[in-house]
């Protein structure tokens, strides 16, 4: 039926059919082996995806596999990465751990990949330690005011910056080496013991427990940029890849962390420096203390990493729709972990494979067909830099930018079991606020969504006070080319932390050899009742986006979003503008514009009788939806930024909430001084105006 | 009704409706004063376009202007632009002519611009005249074979190389200054005297005739790439502009190039570059001949063309679509001309205002509304480089790109009356056929289509012999932005010559002061029945466009010409291509599969009962159609050549009737064997291939 709406059974039938302990099977299967990417154990997962996603009875119509064949990074099972300390007289006085300590059978397993830094370069560097903080550019600018850094090693712990960073904003200061570890203080609140305080204890992260991850700026696969990876596309040569590290880099424990850092010596770093270990974190002399066992030793990295064209699979599975079949709804995650991945990825594809079950079983039984098309993504390779989504969106492109409502991604489905945590286009707030008031939050008897909103909120001009839904304004996972490449509306679900209760960076055993499905059942959500909350979340605003007559998503809120960008970008730039002669006006009537726009469109949805007029009417509306957040791309408003064209959401380093764009050409004229910089600033300003009033002009009467 | 298909009753009425003498008397009006870009009669025309299209009883729904600020360049009309002889002690020898010689009071009109090279920057160059044929590489490449060109000026013939082209070219040899002129012998089949052979006699150029013109190799405003030029968009600054002639340029009459060109020294041009003056062409020796009245004088340039921002006006106008108000079928022409524009463009406007005319009345009477919206677009500023139309797509880019059907290009309607001229995307030929094979060819017994088919001819390997339709590989006329920004099916309409009673360049009066109302209806189209005629078909085009139910867009017609490209493709390169080990698999089977799908489509139309079937199924099909050429366009394909972004038609310096990309990057490789540059091949192969593929992943089953 063409006029028909969300089945409102159906999403309440769905929800109680939803199963905690299918999601915990799901979970203990998918994590048997590690199954990092292009690995035997990657494989058996896809086979496990193929089989589930075409089961007959509660299989979805289609399933398949789809490679390309990517530029990865791994170490030589034959030359294991080495970190030792080494005397002038070529002794090693100690030598890293090169692989993580077992607890349980499973870390034990051969194919546990040691510790290691995706495209790292492989190199020997020799030198003396210094202590680099987290390795940002003002990390580094401090530590070569103490001392010259060339020919140095730096040790760096884990945020602040991103990974790769650590080692690019080392290089051209001489560094020639860097490590990496995790801080206690920044994952374990401080925790360090393995006797009683750390897993199998708790969920703290063992002293031997090394972050392993991929070392890149840019997403998608390195080598075909633009470009689907298939076994004939043009590669750029290796040596023209940017934005990985210029000089080798390797990730430790905090076991051995500890003996380097504490060894240190040269002046104490700052106090914003010091973590948990009990001594005193010094900049280095560079090098050891000369009270130390490692005077006047060397720090040695020997790192065999080896690049490789492997192929990678997305395993994709589709739900055809009966009204509208030319219109998908996404919903994604990766498959391949570091190790077991019981939690990074797997607690999101387990949540997936229930979902799937249930609307699959539906379907088969004839009790339901959706009326838009889903296409569920079980991508590939997310690990080295979500790839298998950034190829696939290269391969589909034109198809999926004009056919895609929306994009959901649940990857870590729960990081921890207190409250969800959402992050999407201001337009999908308000689908998920209706689905979270529908699932009953784990555990409690109130409803995600009011549990949610003790943790999270903001005050809304329209709607008071509600959660807060964050934006999607980086590359953290298979969202960044749905967001930013193909300006696809979309949302990341997950269930996170009590933040009074830890300060943990992240869950500690994430890119852990730790994160299996014993660490997962017993500390991150034992009765995977978060997970079905999840699924239960995820599934419902899926079913609404595939099945509503008009689509549940909401340009006023967009314009709120814009608003607020606004006040803040008056706030911060309108003076200092004016004295450049350059004008907010556009700006201010571009934003304006949208919001009465917005206001009309929504009138027309209020005022209108879907159900009794032509079909047209509402295929025209869902289209402005559909189409809104295309009309902000601009693919040569970041010509520095890899595959970002989405002018609002765009990342940004000036660290504004505000238009990404417009913030880092300001803080950069800023900076300079320079006219031409204050032209850039001019110009973006003339980019973000054009691309706001064009997708208001999206949003009013069609002709 | 949803469901209703073109009434070929109501096409019949509107062809039977549109009047060759309404056509005259709207060139009458158009052309009563020259009206170029953003004068005072470039407002009477503006004013005259709003006043037919808010006519109560024969305008459009709606219609308003809007407005541009945009970087036009004109000359000092207190310091007319000069071009001396100069003797060695300064005392001028020959003045050329200022302005045209009037043979009728229009022509005599103080509003007629002096002839110039819009763009050409001011400067007073002197030096040794030299004769460069057309002003291509190869032409300065081969003079300076003969002398040293530093300190020279250089006279060119229009043809063989875009205007800026011929001081582009000319720079880099030290050339310090350019002239133009029209030759006979490509213009007025060598024809020379305006005692009896020129206008008012013929149709032929007389001898102080000057084509007037834009100097610049990009399109649209060039302050404002990317950006609409509103009053507050960032604008480049003006020394930043590219591809305008950076030393000055001034076109000039045959009458006064045959004085320079007779006197000229130096040895004698090669043939192919000889003319249709009675002596013969020498290099220059530089400068003229010693046994010349000019012997030892130099040719100076006084040039005091000066930059400005103006606003120029698009009209716009808009019938509203009753079912899919949201599906636009767009028709445009330039208003702007350099003088009277009696034929460029007003033969355009007047055929347009002939069909608004026509179908406004039909709709203010109730007796029609079309299926879709239909956009009128007068568009301003052509002249200077189709600015109004390229500002426009840069306004709407979102809008436009999301619901454009097609775009019906018709500027020059009629060239002369002999045949149709038709070019497009490859999608338009049917509907063109359809509409060519309703009209009465002007003046005779048979069909524009049966006349059309003796003059340009093919064989189709589907279809036989049928009409050639031309590609719209250029920046010609307004269409440009359509194409290779925003990738609408496009076409191009007009009536031409017969080619074998002329080898007329363009027609003689092109862009002069004698292209007026007297010109055109004595020697271009007398009783105006070509200009019905193109009304007629373009019309028909229209109508179908705006109401067949199924778009009248042939994808199995695109696969024929991509199929055509290939073949060229993998004639010329496959065999060097495989010992640079570049595979042209991929593409082969890009083409491959676009034409199975592209059949599957076909059939899936050919199958449907479509008047029964649900209005979701029509629509898809057509989001199909309407989508397929936006499918071809990367903006990072051709980082050099602004706003193209059609992969398949972009233009191309190589010559070859194949994908452009390939063409030129496989012609640089060539000529240079540099290793990259072949990669450069392999990469745009890639670009190339993804691109057809994702087209046809667009036709295929849509999920
Ligand atoms: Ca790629
Ligand atoms: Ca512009
Ligand atoms: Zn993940
Ligand atoms: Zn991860
Ligand atoms: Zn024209
Ligand atoms: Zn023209």
């Amino acid at each position: 039926d063409v006029a028909k709406d969300v089945d409102e059974d159906f999403v309440e039938k769905f929800m109680s059919t939803v199963d905690n302990i299918q999601i915990q099977e799901n979970l203990r299967e998918l994590t048997k082996v590690p199954h990092m990417a292009t690995t035997a154990g990657d494989e058996e997962t896809v086979n496990l995806m193929l089989k589930r996603w075409q089961d007959p009875s509660t299989g979805l119509d289609q399933a398949w596999r789809e490679e390309y064949l990517v530029h990865l990074s791994f170490p030589d099972p034959k030359n294991p990465n080495k970190v030792t300390v080494v005397s002038p007289s070529d002794t090693v006085l100690h030598t890293a751990r090169e692989k993580e300590k077992p607890y349980t059978s499973d870390q034990d397993d051969p194919e546990v990949v040691q510790p290691y830094a995706a495209y790292s370069p492989p190199g020997h560097p020799k030198g003396k330690l210094v202590y680099a903080n987290q390795g940002k550019p003002s990390d580094y600018r401090k530590l070569n005011e103490t001392m010259d850094l060339r020919g140095t090693i730096a040790i760096t712990r884990y945020g602040g910056a991103g990974r790769a960073a650590k080692a690019i904003n080392a290089a051209p200061y001489g560094v020639i080496g860097v490590l990496v570890y995790t801080e206690p203080l920044d994952i374990n609140d401080g925790l360090m013991s393995d006797v009683n305080e750390t897993y199998p204890h708790s969920w703290y992260l063992p002293p031997s427990g090394v972050e392993r991850g991929s070392f890149n700026t840019h997403y998608g696969d390195m080598r075909t940029p633009y470009l689907a990876a298939k076994d004939e596309t043009y590669r750029i040569p290796v040596e023209d890849i940017t934005g990985i590290p210029p000089i080798p880099i390797q990730p430790i424990g905090f076991e051995d962390a500890y003996i380097l850092i504490c060894a240190l010596g040269g002046e104490a770093a700052p106090s914003v420096w010091q973590g948990a270990f009990n001594c005193t974190y010094n900049f280095g002399g560079p090098g050891f203390r000369n009270t130390s066992a490692f005077n006047n030793s060397d720090v040695r990295l020997d790192i065999f990493n080896n690049n490789v064209l492997k192929n990678s699979s997305n395993v994709m599975g589709i739900i055809r729709g009966s009204v509208e079949p030319d219109r998908y709804v996404i919903y994604g995650n990766h498959r391949d972990s570091w190790v077991h991945g019981a939690i990074d990825p797997s607690s999101g594809t387990s949540v997936m494979l229930e979902i799937t079950r249930v609307l699959g079983q539906m379907v088969k039984q004839g009790l339901w067909r959706p009326r838009r098309s889903i296409i569920f993504g079980s991508w590939g390779a997310e690990e080295f830099g979500l790839i298998g989504s950034a190829e696939y969106t290269e391969q589909y492109f034109a198809k999926l930018s004009e056919r895609t409502i929306a994009y959901i991604n649940v990857d870590i489905a729960v990081f921890a079991n207190a409250t969800l945590r959402a992050s999407g286009m201001p337009s999908v707030q308000n689908v998920i606020f209706k689905a979270t008031k529908q699932v009953k939050a784990a555990g409690l008897d109130t409803s995600v969504y009011d549990n949610w909103i003790q943790y999270f909120n903001r005050t809304s001009p329209a709607h008071g006070i509600i959660p807060r839904v964050g934006y999607l304004t980086g590359a953290g996972s298979d969202y960044a080319a749905f967001v930013h490449y193909l300006g696809i509306t979309s949302m990341d679900i997950s269930y996170t932390y009590d933040r009074s209760k830890t300060n943990a960076r992240i869950y500690p055993a994430y890119h852990t050899a730790y994160d299996t499905f014993d660490y997962a059942s017993k500390f991150i959500d034992p009765g995977f009742v978060s997970h079905q909350a999840i699924a239960r979340t995820a599934g419902n605003v899926l079913i609404r986006l595939a099945d509503s007559l008009v689509l549940p998503l909401n340009c006023s809120d967009y314009a709120e979003s814009l608003e607020d960008y606004l006040k803040t970008a008056v706030q911060l730039y309108q003076d200092k503008l004016q004295t450049q002669k350059i004008s907010m006006e556009p700006l201010k009537r571009a934003v304006a514009n949208f919001r009465s726009a917005a206001t009309h469109l929504d009138q027309v949805i209020l005022t209108s009788d879907l159900v009794n007029e032509t079909p047209m009417k509402t295929r025209r509306i869902n289209d402005q939806l559909m189409l809104l957040d295309r009309a902000f791309l601009d693919p040569l408003a970041f010509p520095d930024k890899y595959a970002y064209r989405h002018v609002i959401w765009a990342s940004s380093s000036a660290g504004r909430q505000t238009f990404p764009g417009l913030a880092d050409a300001y803080a950069n004229a800023e900076l300079t001084g320079q006219p031409r910089d204050w032209d850039k600033v001019h110009y973006h300003l003339s980019v973000l105006s054009q691309a706001i009033e064009g997708a208001a002009n999206t949003l009013v009467d069609v002709i």
